[in-house]
């Protein structure tokens, strides 16, 4: 993007996590940043000073008393993350003492600056696209490592420079449509019809590959919701506390003790699984228990994974089996895994075709097996690594779905011999859908649920 | 101080807190550093660039594929925090790129940095003195703004200004008695007996000025004990909570609700009051109860200021006023406030003189008052500000004080007119227990149990 840059007033926000650390950075963005910290500054003259240069000093308060010794990093227009003149203050990292040094620069008629603000500015300076300051916040919330690079690759400009390459392509055809429309009166046919489909087709294709990442997208992002499931007392709590490794859930011997659903985060090899221990799924009387049979099985309802857990130590009722059949049918296009516990028994012949695996988590015996299983089950079909462009994003996903429905539109258009003005609105349409996704067609709404999304100081 | 730069073997630590945040700070420091990173960074040359420089890029992982896009920042050796080679990699900061960020460097050999170590070092290439080190570790655990000032004026080596001072003039005393003894066998006495003494004298009086600073400095750094006692259900919990503005402790109308000890920290104009509320302080049956009596009972005896009070919509029994009596006995120096509560009654004669101030808590009646009252009575015959040498560590104290008992032996050893040799074994211990405060002198215990304080990353 070539975009000029344009420099508001300055505004200034802890850039680091709040707590005690070694070091805290605040960052100040904006026109006469420079000379504004120069204000509360005890060193060398910062404003004769070039940029991506690191100066030593001290922040003095309102008294001009110095009250902590600091690193001052200078990044002059437009050779910033926003663009803007840029100062970053690396002070200690104490909570007082970091607030104490906002509190000053604040006091110089700074503005705190709001969550986002940085990037925000960052975005309309044409510094990265509206998808690449998506990446920003995916990359800082991401809670696996998987999510850290799918969120590194569209930060690299990845999908966006897909969407711009869809977007050239539909350009093109509408420049032959309308070069046509142009000529109308002298019903001259300049568009090659042909082309003009193939064109067409080919960016259909390729939004079409784009779509089908998401699926494998989402789960990456979000994490793999696995519900467990099973009769009370199958060792549910006791699987997801030998998978999480702590207690987090509270394992009794009494039948029904998780009442409600109980969510737990587990990482495995770079995968995040969101664990849902549900209540168990017995008919109550019992009005709170009742309660947690409900959130189970919305819970199932919602789940990319479903875990079945039966205690094997007990005989196989044919309603427990029955009940099983419906889950899986339920399930339907869900991964579903039948798991035996507690059971230190061979499986009959019967049984072991019926299970995906046994296992005793109380001894830890063929947990790594199940660890397996359960990351193979959760992306089966789904082929990627690290440097694979992943949609992530529903608000990618709904704009490309509706890019693609346009050039559908269109193809079907050209198809019945439509005019090339039926053909041009469908392909502005998808213009638009393709420009929000990068941002180069935007509005206030989109930007503010965006950028609220971001932490204060990014 | 001129130390030499001895360069280690690099360590590398997360610098900033834990947590999501813009960005994180990665520190890199030791023999080497800059090029080892160079191994994980696509960029340009690292090793060709000047110190106090700043240069975008980005981090690769093992496989050599990026993964986030970071500033980095370049400090040559001796100019740097540590005095060594330093990098520090600013990344996007959320919790697992941070972490992914830090293991790629580890893995590239370098060992992950131990509490307090970068600190350690500066301390060990004598950039920092080390009262000067600890005043680093009080400023990020600064709990209130004028712990703040304090630590800053210990981080700017006053307190080390006037140790070395003190120093200087034994080692002056010391030379002159020393030269005596060494033209002991001449049986010529060099040194003027009263410009020594007066010498010596001086230095005891300094010392003593300096001391009489602690009970401030321990005031300001850990905050004032501030213990709130009085019969169950005075109101003790119902002030607590007006003070600090929310619902820390839990008030019930039932007598002896507040069954432990609670401790709130309460900032105010820039002073941190760690405030106690105690059990009631009734004899009791009830054993979980008189446990937390026995507390109280402690809380009491610790404390740099004691509220006491008293419910004023109930009469005034001989019994409580003697138990008043006995606690204020009992509290001795330690400022005692009394506080009469929930009556909006106009006081008696009598009561007047006996209450420090009559409050309603509930409906904030004379509570900024009561705030104010706190302070006057905590820093009472007190007199500082920002810009006051504090000496706030034990630590300090206790070499301070043994080194002032040194100069006094050594002064009366004079008066009595000992042989030089006696005056020399003083004047070399004060020299050792002042060496202490600065580091000049120092063992590996002392700067184990200094260093561990800090935080990984410092």
């Amino acid at each position: 993007m070539h975009t000029e840059i344009n420099q508001q007033a300055p505004i200034a926000a802890i850039a680091t996590p709040v707590g005690e650390g070694g070091i805290a950075v605040i960052r100040v963005s904006g026109k006469g940043a420079i000379s504004k910290i120069q204000q509360c500054w005890q060193g060398k003259d910062l404003t004769a000073q070039q940029s991506h240069t690191v100066h030593f000093g001290k922040i003095i308060d309102k008294n001009r008393l110095p009250f902590d010794e600091v690193l001052v990093t200078l990044f002059h227009s437009p050779k910033s993350y926003t663009g803007e003149e840029t100062v970053e203050i690396s002070c200690h990292g104490g909570v007082l003492v970091t607030q104490k040094v906002l509190e000053t620069i604040l006091s110089l008629g700074i503005k705190p600056a709001v969550a986002g603000e940085f990037t925000q500015r960052a975005f309309l300076n044409g510094k990265l696209d509206l998808d690449q300051a998506e990446a920003v916040a995916d990359l800082i919330h991401a809670k696996s490592l998987k999510a850290v690079d799918a969120a590194h690759q569209q930060l690299e400009g990845r999908l966006g420079d897909h969407v711009k390459k869809f977007r050239q392509q539909i350009i093109d055809a509408t420049a032959m449509v309308e070069l046509e429309l142009d000529f109308i009166e002298e019903d001259v046919e300049f568009a090659n019809k042909e082309q003009l489909q193939k064109l067409l087709e080919e960016v259909d294709g390729e939004i079409s590959k784009l779509l089908e990442t998401y699926e494998t997208g989402r789960l990456v992002k979000d994490g793999v919701r696995t519900v467990l499931i099973g009769r009370p007392n199958a060792g549910k709590s006791t699987l997801l506390n030998t998978l999480v490794g702590n207690d987090r859930a509270i394992v009794t011997d009494i039948a029904g003790t998780t009442r409600d659903t109980i969510d737990v985060d587990w990482n495995y090899e770079g995968l995040l699984f969101k664990l849902i221990d549900t209540a168990g799924l017995r008919d109550t009387e019992d009005v709170v228990e009742a309660e947690g049979v409900k959130r189970s099985q919305k819970a199932f309802e919602q789940s990319d994974l479903v875990i079945y857990l039966k205690d094997l130590s007990h005989s196989f009722s044919n309603e427990e089996r029955n009940e099983i059949g419906d889950f899986q049918k339920k399930a339907g296009e869900t991964p579903f895994i039948l798991i035996g516990t507690k059971a230190d028994i061979e499986l009959n012949e019967e049984w072991r075709t019926e299970f995906d695996l046994k296992i005793s988590a109380a001894v830890g015996n063929n947990v790594e097996a199940l660890k397996r299983l359960l990351k193979d089950r959760a992306l089966e079909n789904k082929h990627y690594d690290a440097s694979s462009l992943l949609v992530t994003s529903t608000r990618h996903r709904d704009a490309l779905t509706k890019a693609q429905e346009q050039v559908r539109a269109a193809l079907q258009s050209l198809a019945q011999g439509m005019t090339g003005d039926f053909l041009s609105i469908d392909l502005r349409a998808a213009l638009n859908e393709l420009g929000a996704i990068t941002g180069e067609i935007t509005n206030e709404h989109i930007l503010d649920s965006i950028f609220s999304r971001f932490c204060i100081g990014k």
